[in-house]
């Protein structure tokens, strides 16, 4: 932490700062030049972030030099982390690709959809019991009894499943009925629900929200880890900006910038971030282009009659695309497609 | 809903678009044109739209024409509510002033906080017990001890109290000790609140989302509506933008706009949006300009020990610029500052 | 400036930074501490800069701890400065009203509106000659012609004008016709244009771009300033944010943001911010209670004929309104209305 | 076009809504529900933009459904065009390497750049003369002088020229010196310049504006085609959003919704879009990865003594992986690596 005197600060001003940090645990180096005396100081910068200095009369600025999370960076573990999610692993060796229905809706629907990206290359099942909507007129997912259908598809079509949880009071159930569970973007600073499904022994698919910056979404996968879990994935789904004629604005920098920063792994939802399944196929090949560990995609054999997001699900022919390119692009990247396993 | 058919389509597209809207229980009027077929749908546009007729490739463009939210809207009731909270009013004839320190730290400094916010004019008393934090590493709050505080300090001056609730697990206990409850920015999507305190028979400020839409905030409020609790004040606390120079961007567009589209009333954070004292008084005034029903501002008797956001509490000649502005802009505006309940 | 050094930075790492500085004439200040090597650096901070340190490997981060701008800072001259245009001030003393028809269309249109503005108060009339228009099938002003008929109708209602300048060619024959020469949002970074209008000695109204932050408008000042022309007054004039239910989002702390960092005086356009009429009157009212030193606003005598932004000019009582709203805000904010010179 | 009329609406609003339609050569036919009527409008729908019935009390919206540029629609011309730069095509079949200095700064540096540049796979060569630089304070170019070390050095190494023109007054001698004219960002909506490059008879390489919306991009080039010039090819190079982490955020999405609403060919320009090094290859692998047909990168043999954006400057290693990624990509995207020519 540097601070940042103000021109017309004396002696006296400085030494309440260094007063300050010593009393926080801190150790003060000071500088002086012609117009401004600079502070530097040495400690545990969580400490001594919360003395808030900069609101002193006499200090122009504070300048933090360290990040602020420390489980999840990348001076914690270096490189990038392996998470497995029951025996398939995401990580820097592998595109993973995770698909499925975006909400269950009956078990005839999920296990079609769950076939369907088992065939495109799927080795995790994706599909929403709990569902988040803006409306309370939406369909708002079928709780309970959907986390029995996608337990069930789970266990016939052999791909551990995912699964949205929105309620600090529903983690445990949820992990009963699923091998990973996702936090979404609306919840990504709900921090009950972070430190809930950060003790429940799950991995965790922690969505960027909505308006999230890099350190405020790493701040979040921190609580988790808090927790005592480490096995966390992260998922870029866009984010929001003045541009309307797409649902989100992909940030694909993301993917080499959480790399730069933190150890965990972290996917690519194309289907969200476009919200048109045309844009699907090359958000896809454009995130594991970037480096992403992983895809996250709707599927749907009938979209038309989907109850949530129908329009960006893929079927047919832009399914088949996209297996193909997941034949293709992970070797381009020095990885392998993730292998579903054994049905 | 208004249905525009694409340039290829021929009758048996219409046909089909027809066939849809009719099965939602919809009535359909067609219009043809030299290039373009257009269907008009009468019926109550929350079914309509469920069913999603963008994704059929023969459709162009689906057009909404009424608001996806009924209990808040102006339709329901025309002009603005009136929301008592433990008999002091929010509502078009006032302008109330809610203040207090951001948390609750000891009785000794919430004591104190509470007078000074009284004797600036201020009717209403808030202070967080549960504090969500983006770093997990900051001070919380003191939770169920913060609330007892709380509720013996507003008892004593005779301020009801306004607190933030973050938990569903928590509205009960949150309920038994405060007047009003607080959904703060980051859990204005968090459905399972909202219908939570949607049914707990207190009046709810519900903040603006840091980049929610107006008609996504008004659907947030509609989930609390929902559950029977019309008791609802909107608080417009800033948004997200590029300009990093403030903590926020205050919308003060969002007053009028909501206005126009809602009855609820709206009340504004300066202290939040600006993030910085020498700008609360402004965007204070600015916000009751815009025909605001109220502010709620941070206030802190020792801003530079606080252990939350102490840089914008207001204190000294700060907190009596702001008394001063109240005794003179609600007349303008055509109201009276909300009087505080006798002692 | 602060250099912080990286954690793996050794003293020939730090000499390297310190020899880059002193090359640039700056003098460097070096505080060892047990984790980092922080240096600090006093000399012209704009030559510092060219340098950019920060691709230096072994530099962590540069802390640039000094503005970038200095002929429009608060530095260069503290407080407000006031800006005469044809006789009528801009500054803290007064809220100056610039009102008139967003395009000059014909000689009796803008007369029309001329009376209109000046009965509402207004000093300083407006009216564009030349359009930027997103598209280029929309009306783009009638040009030399355009600026003829303004300069007749100032002449005839004692208003000295104020109108647009969108080419630096322009620039001369825009100055023979005009009191106050106006530089669009969209033209904020065109530095041309900027360095032209600092060298034809008429004030400029310098509007915010789309997405400026503060310091690149005052940049853009800069510009302008550094030709030798000081006669400058900001505009805010909403920004683009998330939201598409107004037109731009008014970002009123842009008031007293400026105010602490430069001299310049700074007005708002309430009519470009909102989009439409019902919007302009409270967003007046919240300009003026933010402290701007005036308005610009739309007027036409028939908005539902208007060739450029009909639907945000005043008219009737939404213009009565306004000016109602100028007998008694400028003196809650310790001000008068400017008055118009003799017709 | 659709009018939606509001729900007070009579036959004499209707009638005077027809009335305006057909005056502006429109033809209008009515849908009446039970709570609404509706309008369809058949027409020039640029035309009939212009009347603005939206003021109209009685109508509640008014909904576009044709694009409003037309030359550069793919209604035009189905399909991606290819364009021409002094004999290296820019188009569906290949991806086109554009690389060099940021800025001419000598004829040294500049050749060198351009020889880095040819040898990793670049056909064309960029190079700035005329720099927009947000300060007035830093190195603007040469001006003239750099055009001509541009126009040898690119004539010498066998790469036509790209280079930036910011003011309508230089279009006629940059175009003598170079084979494609670029208008940046901070131009996109300089409509005096779009105009003048309109009419020179040189490709143009047209930059998206820093919140220019896809809409907006594709009217500024519009304005170019409207003068005939059809040879423009666009460029994304990121957005300006709320993350600051990141110099822009790269935009990836364009490049499939450009594809789908215009037949210019679109490139990107992963330097500026990451402002540091070490995005550059992944942003570049995501902008091939989503369908583009060229990019455009800084190159500098000394990047920590540039003059402009050194941060950003491919160099050694960088750029050798850039090469060898142009060796593999283009292939996976049925295109090919388009050619140098002889030099």
């Amino acid at each position: 932490m540097v601070i940042v005197m103000a021109p017309a600060g004396g002696d006296s001003d400085v030494a309440e700062v260094i007063a300050h940090v010593e009393a926080a645990g801190g150790e003060a180096f000071v500088s002086r030049g012609v117009n401004r005396t600079i502070v530097g100081v040495v400690g545990d910068e969580r400490v001594l972030a919360s003395i808030d200095l900069g609101q002193l009369p006499s200090v122009a600025e504070v300048v933090r030099i360290t990040s602020p999370y420390k489980l999840v960076s990348q001076e914690h573990h270096a490189g990038t982390s392996t998470v497995m999610v029951g025996g398939v692993p995401i990580g820097p060796d592998t595109v993973t690709l995770i698909a499925g229905p975006c909400a269950v809706e009956t078990p005839e629907q999920t296990l079609a959809a769950a076939r369907m990206a088992r065939e495109a290359g799927a080795a995790l099942l994706r599909g929403g019991a709990y569902k988040p909507r803006t409306s309370p007129y939406a369909f708002q997912g079928l709780g309970l009894a959907g986390l029995r259908i996608l337990a069930e598809v789970s266990a016939e079509v052999g791909m551990p499943a995912v699964t949205e949880v929105v309620d600090a009071a529903d983690v445990d159930v949820v992990a009963e009925h699923a091998a990973m569970l996702q936090v979404g973007a609306r919840n990504m600073q709900n921090f009950t629900l972070l430190q809930a499904v950060g003790g429940v022994g799950r991995p965790v698919l922690l969505k960027r929200g909505l308006t999230a910056t890099y350190e405020e979404w790493l701040m979040a996968a921190e609580y988790i880890a808090q927790r005592g879990n480490l096995d966390i994935v992260l998922c870029e789904r866009g984010i929001r900006t003045y541009e309307t004629a797409t649902r989100n604005t992909l940030d694909v920098a993301a993917v080499p910038m959480i790399r730069a920063m933190s150890h965990l792994p972290i996917i690519v939802d194309p289907s969200h971030a476009a919200g048109r399944r045309d844009l699907v196929l090359p958000l896809a090949r454009a995130g594991i282009a970037a480096g992403a560990d992983g895809l996250i995609v709707d599927v749907h054999a009938h979209p038309e009659a989907a109850l949530v997001d129908g329009a960006q699900a893929l079927v047919g022919e832009s399914l088949a695309e996209l297996a193909a390119v997941l034949q293709t692009m992970p070797a381009l990247m020095g990885r392998t497609l993730a292998a579903p396993l054994p049905a």
